[in-house]
This record gives C-alpha cells, structure tokens and sequence, in this order.
C-alpha cells in the first residue's frame, strides 16, 4: 500500500505551493516513493475523521499501514529515515542534517510564517506598517546568519538533505515580499531547491488539485 | 568526555527555566547523561566561536568529541535516539513520539513565544491590547486542541517521551498568564512533568547558573 497523504481540497495559497503538504510531496518525490492524496476541506478538518490523524486539525498527516503522523516536520523526518536520498549515512552528518530541519521550522519561520499571516489579518489595522518593520527586521535576522552560513556552497551542509528541504520551503513564503532578493545567495539557494525536479514533480501535482478545484467552479 | 552544552551566563527569564538550554538539561537529566555546561554572553554569542557551533548565535547547542548540533530540538532528539528513556522501542509509537516533538515545536509554541515578546516589545504600544487578545485567541485554539487529545491520559501517547518533555517546555512559558489554568487538564499535565526528579535537577542546575550570577552583582 502506498502511502497516504493529505493537503487541502482547495488551498489558499492559490496553488503557490506553499502549503505544508508541499514539503512531504517534495520528499517523496526525491526517494521516488508513490503515494496518495486524501484532499480535505475545512470543514473535513474539523471532523473526528480528521482530528483521528491530527489532533490540530491541521494538513499534512500521513498514513502508511498502522502508522498515523502528523507534522510535516515530523513526516519529512520519517521519510528521510525509511528512505536513502534525504539524510547523509555517516551519523554525525546526519544528526547535523537534523540540527538544520529543526532549524527550518523553528528559527527560520516563525518570523516569516506570522509576517504572512500579519499580511492577511492585520493589514488593516492602524499598526500594520510598524508590525510589519518588526517583522521584516526579525526575518532579516534570521537571513542574514543563514547568508552567513552558507556563503558560496550550493546546500547547508554538504549534499542536499532534509534539512535543505524544509528550509528552502520556508524561505518559497517569501516570494512577492522582496526581503529574499536582499540576499543573492539565498534567492539563489532557494532557486536551485526549486529547479530540482523532485520538486517539479510535486509542485505541479499540487497545482493540478488546485487547477481542478477551479475548473469545478464553472 | 561528557557533553558541553551552552548556555546564558544571565538568563533574561531570571533563573524560571524557561530559557531552552532547560530542555537540554532536562533530557540529558532523564536518560541520566553526565555533562558540562559553558555559559555565554550575549556578546560571546555574537562571537565567530560561537557562531561555529551556531550559526544563528543562539544557546543551547551540544558539543560531544567531534560532534556539534545546534536547535534545542535536534539536541533533545539526538539525547534520546543515542540513549533509551526518551522514546519508545516499536518504530511507530517512535515516529509518533517525534510527531509529537515538532508540534510541540511548529504548532504550540510559536503563538506562545510570540506572546512572550509582545508583552515585553509591544507592552507599551497602542495596540497591545487588541494584540494580546488575538495572540490569547490563538494560544487558546492550540490548548484546546491539546487538551481535547490529552482527555485522562498522563501523557500524550502511552509512557512520557521526548515529545511531552518538549511539550511541557513550551507550555511552561504561559505560567502566569492565566491561560493555562483555563485548563485544567493541561495544567496537571505541566505540573506532572515539573514534578518528575529529572525535571527537578535541571531546573536547579539552571536556577544556581542564576543565583551565581547575582552574587556577583555584589
């Protein structure tokens, strides 16, 4: 049985790929592991059906046989561990590998995970330009110590890992807001994740459900 | 050799465990791991031998022979895949552990973080009232969720792991907010975990780094 994975029936990021079942596509994609899709609406999240998988409600889970993830961290994490091509064989690379998924999530996008939603909930409020500077000057933060980092290599640590994954999915979020171009390396970084054709192959899955969805719409 | 982690020579939270090298702590505590500690300062932070160990400046990060992680995540994930105690035998109640540990991490305590820092940054800005009552409302829409999963049960998923010491870390940073007496599952859940004598060890450890450094104020 391949596994099972679910993403939104129709997501808000209009097809961008930026939804969180982008990053457990992509590392499917790069073990050539098939899988499936269980498209759910909001209101299916809310379900016990839902909920069984996660208890926040949230996408992406993943269900292969008995086992139920949730947490695409935590998904990218098992796929790299059951699967050769995501984490390097030598056991401190690999835990370094790990140092820089954990990094992803919790460092890299805090900041730009609330300025995107800051751009949608707060954009009226008579504060939006001041927390927007707040915000921009803490992603910068985080950029700069990452551009830093990474200087003239093509990955964070050797060859492209997990933690490449997930870190270039954090960054795509920034697209539009102009901070990435600020950083030539990074711009470049995230560029090269994205001419990866693992990552073709699940960005264009992704937009094909949202290119469905709309046609329904008539 | 004993691992060094790192962590601050004056912790801002003034000696509440609330600084993440306590995770560290925590775990190396519960799998009964000796180690040594070196304290930095925000300006050793800044400085190229530290940036080595972290590119993004920040404690803690673990040191043991020619290994160096950074990401109080990773460090915890690596403590309890190198020694039993922190994460079940059977590899799916293992990945589901770890599922636990990034939504501690990804989904909990962003908002709770962010809450944290606005009532220092934003405390005197027009705004912070309309604020704290948005960052409440999400904080809320996480504990519920929890709690709802949590029902009777002691721990998220069968024997503590590493993703309820994570867990009750995040959680810890709302004490004296009044959010988490909201509920009562949840506080109990938190009480448990500071009650455990591995808990209580790193706590102290911390809290003398603390009363030390007073001292020295004269």
């Amino acid at each position: 049985m391949a596994p099972i994975i679910t993403a939104f029936e129709r997501s808000p990021d209009r097809g961008r790929g930026l939804a969180r079942d982008m990053r457990v596509r992509w590392a499917l994609e790069e073990v050539g592991q098939p899988y499936d899709v269980r498209l759910v609406s909001f209101a299916d999240m809310k379900e016990p059906a839902h909920l069984a998988r996660n208890p926040f409600g949230q996408i992406p889970t993943y269900e292969e046989d008995d086992l139920t993830l949730f947490e695409s961290g935590a998904i990218t994490l098992h796929i790299a561990e059951t699967h050769p091509g995501l984490l390097p064989d030598d056991p401190n690379a690999r835990a370094r590998a790990i140092s820089w998924m954990f990094a992803a999530l919790n460092t890299v996008e805090p900041p730009i995970f609330e300025r995107s939603l800051a751009t949608i909930l707060e954009h009226d409020a008579p504060w939006y330009q001041q927390r927007l500077q707040g915000l921009n000057d803490s992603i910068r933060k985080r950029l700069t110590s990452l551009a830093g980092h990474l200087g003239d290599a093509p990955w964070l640590d050797g060859a492209f890992s997990a933690g490449d994954l997930l870190m270039v999915t954090v960054q795509r979020r920034l697209h539009g807001s102009g901070l990435l171009e600020e950083y030539p390396a990074l711009a470049a970084y995230v560029a090269r994740g994205e001419a990866r054709p693992a990552y073709q192959r699940a960005f264009d899955d992704q937009l094909a459900v949202f290119r469905d969805a709309q046609r329904e719409e008539g």
